[in-house]
């Protein structure tokens, strides 16, 4: 049972490795489990996505709010499938950077990532995303750009 | 038993937040234990540092390389570090953004971070560094700023 909300399509219509992975076709990536990912809603037509994140002590520095770095990798994990969410099967889009403003320290905990597609060219797309504390506040903003490849090219 | 190289005094008599680690007075971060961190060299008068990490399974994306957050949290836990090592006691430093190029993939296995401060301000720090594949080889490369706080301030 998917308990997200997807804008415009059926999951199990649609391919892709998003989509696989989304129906139980492809297993999870273990990255995304390693951060407690979980898809809160996707929208493919408009590149938006918001995933939540379960921030754990694993992740802590000394004193106690989550290591920036980790919130950096839930913040790649909110662009990426932002963009991923898009591809037709057979595309892929590594990601060629990320930077990532630590606005407040973040505590452990649930972390809810926006992320959207910000212009998607024919080879290069940019994105852009937030990491929102539980009162709403964003602990953490990033972009990213990715370079669409198709397998065999 | 310390199996690092330490250029330039003694751990147990330097004090401060990574000292204090290194000597066993600090319990070590949660976080750099998940990321498997271990000291090679530290160069607190240089500013550098040399450090290691376990990239392991966990940490892949579907395609079965390391996902590109882990990498930045590597290369944040390389970044800050290099500062950190330099700070009195009752200093800290929270880094402010955090940049990566991701320039190859990175399969799981050893990963050795080099960090070092690039500009050591009165309040602001830069920091760069990149991280290497066992055939030494850089997978990604970053740069990252920092904010200089005493305790109290």
């Amino acid at each position: 049972m998917v308990s997200c909300s997807i804008a415009g399509m059926e999951t199990q219509t649609r391919r892709g490795l998003f989509w696989d992975v989304l129906a139980g076709r492809v297993a999870p990536p273990p990255a995304a489990e390693t951060l407690g990912w979980e898809l809160l809603h996707v929208d493919p037509d408009q590149g938006t996505i918001e995933v939540a994140f379960q921030a754990t002590d694993r992740f802590t520095n000394p004193v106690g709010v989550v290591q920036g770095g980790f919130l950096a990798a839930m913040l790649d994990d909110t662009l990426g499938p932002a963009l991923v969410a898009t591809l037709p099967e057979g595309q892929f889009a590594p990601t060629l950077d990320l930077h990532v403003q630590f606005l407040r320290p973040a505590r452990p905990g649930r972390l809810v990532g926006r992320g959207r597609v910000v212009r998607r060219g024919r080879q290069v797309c940019f994105m852009a995303g937030e990491l929102l504390a539980p009162d709403g506040e964003p602990v953490a903003v990033a972009t990213a750009t990715a370079h669409l490849q198709s397998a065999g090219s």
